[in-house]
């Protein structure tokens, strides 16, 4: 039989124990006080993928966190891919509510619970882990390999446009895997086409150049609560569709393959709703839930205050109202053309007796990605999963934003394909977050064959 | 001459230092750590009464602070009257906004400053001047007198409904007049003839049971943000008129003497926007901007929020949205017929996929109060107005509401005068509260002449 999968059989408690060792080290990349974990987090994993084989691999400092670049080119006519993944982790907050110690690799009801465990941790490893499985006993991958494995993806990626333009002859591939991502069930495979962008705006309603006893003055100043309410409502018309003029203008309609997918999924509607803890799904009619989360364009109110906010009533008419909104694109919106459109849309319907002040957050902007279902490379990932789990992969869509992959097709001119064995129910981002001991074994595996149908298709 | 009036002149720099030793002790009866001081100011306020002339002087205690009531009733056949105010103040901060230590009382520019000095404190130690320059020599007051000063204003007075019932006979008499409130212009004498009822509620829009992530979930249920907005705007039309269903049933036209008075009023809309701030006016079309304040009611949103707050952007679909409403009452309405109306509305026009629970503040509720121009006490304090400043007083409204008239009213049967020398523009509940010199002289004097026309009239 194949001698890497041997190889990853034999050493799966090793690898098990190394991600004990990677867990263990809280690489918290938002709280200054890890910084120095963090570092730790990159040096281990850079000292993990050197043992792994004869890569070339390097440490590229940037402003805060160090990203690790490993590199072989031993397949000369084979195709290049880039691996891509993160080392750092969320906060543990509010540790209160673990079960576990969050950075203590803890195995419970057959569930291998820690911060960063299944975001991004063990589905980082897990490519090192096939690419030294692939090098064991004297042999070689079929594919020349790239590693980029950055530590400020929890905080946005800061370095990372800057950083992929700085090393775009180092990191030059024809297809980059992304080990971050997560499938979208635990019980069957799934492959993500498509994600959505994003533009970021708040907005601020003035009324009053103080706060004003609402007794004393109510009535005769307009309040800016009152005026933003009736921005934010005028987004949408009652039904749930984007009142914004010419907001759907660059949205196509979902492409019959997209289409055919979402009809092929089986998705319980009342399990979500149970989920999530939802009364009722909600949203742009004519459309499935799934559809609209992933293909279709929302503008979305992330927060909304002024005026008190303390136990009882305090009588006042407040001298201002803020709003802050993201809205998700898909097709060929562009963050600053749909951010320009809600802009004339506020400025338009902006209520008489109070001003507006509007920021588009330049910062938080990223285009919507899809890759088609007949890519070659995504081809290669649906055999290679249909072969591993014994069931073809769904055709999935993202409805958030993965500003990396934009930045590796505009830079590098390549499409990306996420191939992580996370799970999108492993509370990344919360307490108790957790990972399928099952998939940590798969995983490599799924790796090293993925590795060779792309060779092999080439 | 007056015998009185010359016993004021010749005791005005010792009534001064009085002032700075009330104004000195720092009730604030909304901060626990002040609790003893409050007491103080009371004990100081029932040292004073007594000091006055031969006054019955009682302690009432509450479950929170005390209140000192007076009593005499040596002028048979005369009528008699209860003169209201109150010795707590707002707490000073920020402290860092004041010019001088707030507990100081600094003559500055021609004006005292310190907090509490306006509200209520040089107001409603002018009656009791008043009373001592009646009884000085070993004269009479024109009218019988009853003294009610508490000392929980400034928390909302939750001991006065109780006490006035449980006290209804010691307080009986024929008039309230109330030391507090305030004239609406520093340049001329005005005599307030109403003030608003209010009613507070709050709402809750709950979505999902936790906060979502606004990529991965944002168009598969609704935000609560979104249906907050929704239900703050269908408040009001377009234009500022309440859109409530039977909201304004119980709404009288302005009267015509009230509209008669405010067509006489010189309101200089240009200078009331400067004071504020704000752009324009704006409210219910078809009312000018002080009939909007006094005698229409309102719907004011107090608070709204719900979501992320910080800096920057955060990608949330947020669980909950909270509202705090409170509205002004006029003419007929009552509380919580207007609380149910409100209720029914946002009842029934809550968009789908969320829920909403309403909470009506029964505690904080005030019915709206009007007392004629043709009443005799009004007459009588117009005229000494009218003799004191040379120049017939304003008649105008309040926009805010004054619990403790409608206590007066329903529990004593009788109407309340203000007859206050605080002025509306003297910060109060703010950072350099201040009352004017000559307010304080004047005053005195116009109370004994109030008393004498009333007791003249009757």
């Amino acid at each position: 039989m194949h001698e890497a999968l041997e190889f990853l059989k034999t050493h799966e408690r090793r690898a098990l124990e190394e991600l004990v060792e990677f867990v263990g080290i809280p690489s918290v990349s938002t709280d200054p006080a890890h910084a120095g974990d963090v570092r730790r987090a990159s040096e281990w994993v850079a000292a993990r993928l050197r043992r792994a084989g004869p890569i070339h691999v390097d440490t590229w400092e940037t402003s805060r966190h160090p990203a690790v670049f490993g590199r072989w080119d031993g397949a000369p006519g084979a195709p290049t891919v880039l691996v891509y993944g993160h080392c750092d982790v969320q906060p543990a907050d509010p540790i209160e509510a673990w079960h576990s110690p969050p950075f203590t690799l803890t195995e419970r009801n057959g569930r291998l619970y820690g911060r960063g465990v299944s975001d991004d941790k063990a589905s980082m490893l897990i490519p090192i882990l096939a690419a030294e499985a692939c090098f064991a006993n004297g042999r070689r991958p079929p594919v020349n390999l790239r590693f980029l494995f950055e530590a400020e993806e929890e905080i946005g990626s800061p370095s990372m446009p800057g950083l992929v333009r700085a090393h775009r002859d180092d990191l030059a591939c024809d297809v980059a895997l992304s080990a971050d991502g997560g499938m979208w069930r635990a019980d069957r495979p799934s492959l993500n086409l498509s994600s959505r962008g994003i533009v970021a705006l708040e907005f601020t309603v003035y009324g009053p150049a103080k706060d004003l006893h609402s007794g004393r003055h109510g009535g005769g100043v307009a309040n800016p609560l009152h005026a933003a309410a009736a921005l934010v409502a005028s987004l949408h018309d009652a039904d749930g569709r984007i009142a914004v003029d010419g907001f759907y203008e660059n949205v196509d309609p979902i492409e019959p393959a997209a289409d055919a997918a979402l009809s092929r999924l089986s998705f319980d509607e009342a399990a979500y709703l149970k989920a999530v803890g939802a009364p009722a799904t909600f949203g742009e009619p004519g459309f499935g839930t799934l559809a609209r989360q992933w293909h279709r364009p929302t503008i979305e109110v992330n927060g909304l205050y002024g005026g008190y906010q303390g136990p009882g009533s305090k009588t006042v008419l407040p001298s201002e109202a803020h709003v802050k909104i993201t809205c998700r694109l898909v097709s060929r919106q562009k963050p600053s053309e749909v951010a320009d459109r809600v802009r004339a849309h506020l400025e338009r319907h902006c209520p008489a007796g109070v001003t507006l002040t509007i920021d588009i957050d330049e910062g938080h902007g990223a285009e919507p990605y899809r890759v088609p279902a007949d890519n070659r490379y995504i081809r290669a990932a649906s055999e290679t999963l249909t072969e591993v789990f014994g069931t073809p992969p769904d055709l999935v869509g993202m409805g958030g934003s993965v500003p990396i992959v934009t930045t590796f097709r505009d830079t590098l001119e390549v499409d990306t394909v996420f191939f992580s064995f996370s799970v999108a129910d492993e509370d990344i981002h919360a307490p108790n977050e957790f990972y399928r001991p099952d998939r940590f074994r798969l995983g490599p595996r799924a790796w090293v064959k993925l590795w060779e149908r792309i060779a092999e298709g080439f």
